[in-house]
C-alpha cells in the first residue's frame, strides 16, 4: 500500500523509519512512495518532495500520513487527500480537533476515512481499546492525564513542595516544555485530546470552545499543601462522560484520594481510561510523546487501513457540551472570594474556600464573572 | 455464529448475560446455541444440557467458550471441540498453562484456534495489545503484577505495616483470597499467566515448571520495613523477556524503586506492561477479575473469531526457559544464612542479606539448596 508522508521531522522521520526497516510482514506491505518536506535543506531522501500536489496528484498513493503540526496547511492538504479518494492518518491534534466538522463531512462525501491514533498519548493504544471495547459495550465515559508535562510539574511540586514556575522552568530545561508553554499549562492541550476522545467514544463531534478548560497556570505550593493534608494528589484531568442524551467534557485540575490509581501516576508518565458496563475501568500508561512510540500508533493505523480492519465510521455530527450534569465539589482560591458567598460551603484560608456540591457549569459561570486572573480551581474527588 | 458454553458459573453466566443482551451488532452475530451445566439444579434455561456430546456432536455449534475451571473434564473437552473443528475460547489460565503443547497441536493438526484473552487480568486487554503491538514491533518483555489477592496483601502490609497473616485473613474475609489460598500466595497463578503470556508475546510454548516461582508467604513487616527504609515498595511480579535466543520467565517478588509506576499500583489492581523497540513501555492497569470483566474478554475473543481478525497462529513449539541471561541483586532473609557466603554481598540484619550481581539460576539454585521453608526472597530494582 503507498503512502505519501507529509512532513519528516521527528514523528515523520520515525514513520519513514520504522516502515523502510519493515520488522514484521504487515509493515512490509506498507510502502512509502512520496515525502513533503518543507525545504531543500531536508532533500535528503530519493522520495522527498517539495510540492504537494506531487502526492495529491498520484493515484496510487492510496493514504496521506500527516506529521506536519500546525493548523496550514495541514488542514487544507489533508482535506484535498480526502477529496482525491485518499485515507488520511494524522497526529496533529489541535488541526483535527479544530477542523473535525470539515475533515469527517469530506471524509464521509468521499466514501474515505480519518484515523488519528496518534494524536493521544502517543503510543498508547487508546482510540484502538476504544474501537474494541465498544465492540462489546458503550462507552459511559473516559478521564485522563493526557499531558505529560504538566503531570511532570505536579508530581515535582507535591513531592518536594516547589512552588510552579520553578518547576517549570525545570521542565523547559529538560525539553518537557515549550518555551512558550501555554498551550500546555492552560490545558489547551488536553482539550483537543478530551475532544478526540470524544469523537472516538461517544461518535460525536464538538466545537472545542464548548470543553471547560482549567490549567493549572496559577497553581500554588499552597493549593498542594492543603490536598496533601487532607489526602489528596493534584493531577490535570480531562474528562469525557455520556449523561443521558448529552455529553459532558471538560479539563481541570483535580485532587484526587490517594488510593485512585491515577493520583499515583509519576512524573511525565500519562495516563487515560474508560469506563463502560461490562468492562468496567480499564487504565492505559505510558510515555505520552516521543518520536518513535507516536510513530508507531501512526504506522498502526496505516496497517488498519491497509487490513480495512475496524474502519473508522465518519457519520459523525456536532453535539452540543452540556455541562450542567456534571457536578461535585470544588476548591477555589481567589483574591475576589466576597463574590463567591453563593456557592462557598467552607472557608479553609483567607483567599480559598470549598464549594458546596454544584454543577461545573455554575462554578465556571461564578469563576468567569468574577475576572481574577490569579485564581485556581480545582475540582475535589468524593 | 452459534456457541457452545462449557460452564454457566459467574464467568460462564456473565457471557450468556452479555450475548443474550447484545448490546452492540457485533455481539448481536453472536448466539449461545447450548449450555453445559453440571446438574439439574442448573437447569434453568432451555438451553442448557448435561451432556458435553450434546456441544460437541453439534455441527452447527462453530465455537466451544470454556469457563469450567479446573483442568478436567475442561482440558478432554476442548481437546474434543479442537478435533472436531470448533475453535475454542477460554478462561481457563491452569488448565491452558498445564496442557498447551497438546492443545495448540491439536488445533494447528485441525486448522482452528485457541483463544485465551481472559486467562490473563480479567478484562484488562492484554492478549489483544500484544497481537496488535506485534503487528510493527517484536516483542522484548513483559512484566506484571498478574494477581490481585496478593497485591491487595503486600499493598496493605506496606501502608499499614501490618504482618501477612492479619492482611491474608482479611483478604480473604473480603472474598479476594481463596479458603486455601496457596496458588495466590505461592506464585502458582501468576505462573500460568507467565507462561500464557509467553505463548502470545515470543510464540513459545514452555513447560510451566520452568518457570522460577517464589511467592510471598514467607514475607514478614520486617522485610517491608527494609523496602521502605530504603525507598522501595514490594510487588509480586511475572515476568518473561527474549533474551538472544532464549526466554526467561519467572515469579517473584520485587523491592521496586517508588517512582516506578508498578510500585504505585493500589490495592487488588493488576497491572501489566510489554516493552519494544518501537512502541517501548506500555502498562495496562485494571481490576483483574470479577464476572463481567472475565466474561468481556471471551465476548471479545468470540468476536475476533467471527471476524476471523488476527487469527492465533497455532505454529508454536516447546522452548526451554534459560533464566541464566536473568541476573540482578536479590534480598534474602534466612535461618540458615552461613550457607549464603558465596553469594553475599552485604549483611542487613542478622539473618538477611542482599547478593551481589548474580543469575537467578544462581540465587535459585542456592535457594533451594539451603532448604529453608521460612526463607523470603525478593529481587532487588536496579
Amino acid at each position: 500500500m503507498k503512502i505519501g508522508l507529509l512532513g519528516h521531522g521527528v514523528v515523520g522521520g520515525g514513520v519513514r523509519a520504522i516502515i523502510d526497516e519493515g520488522a514484521t510482514w504487515e509493515v512490509r506491505e506498507l510502502e512509502i512512495a512520496k515525502i513533503l518536506v518543507k525545504d531543500e535543506s531536508e532533500m535528503v531522501d530519493p522520495r522527498t518532495t517539495l510540492h504537494a500536489e506531487d502526492i495529491l496528484n498520484d493515484p496510487s498513493i492510496e493514504v496521506v500520513a500527516e506529521c506536519m503540526g500546525g493548523l496550514e496547511p495541514a488542514h487544507t492538504l489533508l482535506k484535498k487527500a480526502l477529496q482525491k479518494g485518499k485515507h488520511v492518518v494524522t497526529s496533529n491534534k489541535k488541526m483535527l480537533a479544530t477542523y473535525c466538522e470539515d475533515l469527517f463531512e469530506t471524509a464521509r462525501e468521499n466514501g474515505v476515512t480519518v484515523h488519528y491514533e496518534a494524536s493521544c498519548g502517543g503510543g498508547i493504544p487508546w482510540m484502538a481499546s476504544l474501537d474494541r471495547t465498544r465492540r462489546v459495550d458503550d462507552i459511559d465515559s473516559f478521564r485522563g492525564i493526557f499531558n505529560g508535562t504538566t503531570n511532570y510539574i505536579l508530581s515535582r511540586m507535591y513531592s518536594e513542595g516547589t512552588d510552579f514556575e520553578e518547576m517549570l522552568k525545570e521542565a523547559q530545561e529538560l525539553g518537557y516544555a515549550e518555551r512558550d508553554p501555554s498551550d500546555d499549562i492552560d490545558g489547551h492541550d488536553v482539550r483537543y485530546k478530551v475532544s478526540l476522545s470524544c469523537v472516538k467514544a461517544f461518535d460525536t463531534l464538538q466545537n472545542i470552545q464548548d470543553i471547560v478548560t482549567y490549567g493549572i497556570r496559577n497553581i500554588r505550593k499552597e493549593d498542594l499543601d492543603w490536598a496533601k493534608a487532607n489526602g489528596y494528589a493534584c493531577k490535570l484531568i480531562g474528562t469525557g462522560a455520556y449523561r443521558g442524551d448529552f455529553i459532558s467534557a471538560c479539563v481541570i485540575p483535580m485532587f484526587l484520594k490517594k488510593d485512585d490509581v491515577f493520583a499515583n501516576i509519576p512524573l511525565n508518565f500519562n495516563a487515560i481510561e474508560s469506563r463502560s458496563k461490562t468492562l468496567g475501568p480499564a487504565t492505559f500508561v505510558g510515555q505520552g510523546a516521543g518520536s518513535l512510540p507516536t510513530a508507531h500508533a501512526v504506522v498502526q493505523n496505516l496497517i488498519d487501513i491497509w487490513k480495512n480492519q475496524d474502519p473508522e465510521i465518519n457519520d459523525k455530527s456536532i453535539r452540543p457540551i452540556d455541562n450542567t450534569l456534571h457536578t461535585g465539589v470544588f476548591y477555589i482560591r481567589t483574591k475576589k472570594i466576597a463574590l463567591f458567598a453563593d456557592i462557598m460551603d467552607r472557608r479553609i484560608s483567607e483567599d480559598a474556600f470549598l464549594t458546596r456540591k454544584i454543577s461545573l457549569v455554575q462554578a465556571d459561570m461564578a469563576v468567569k464573572s468574577a475576572v481574577d486572573d490569579t485564581l485556581f480551581i480545582a475540582e475535589v474527588a468524593e
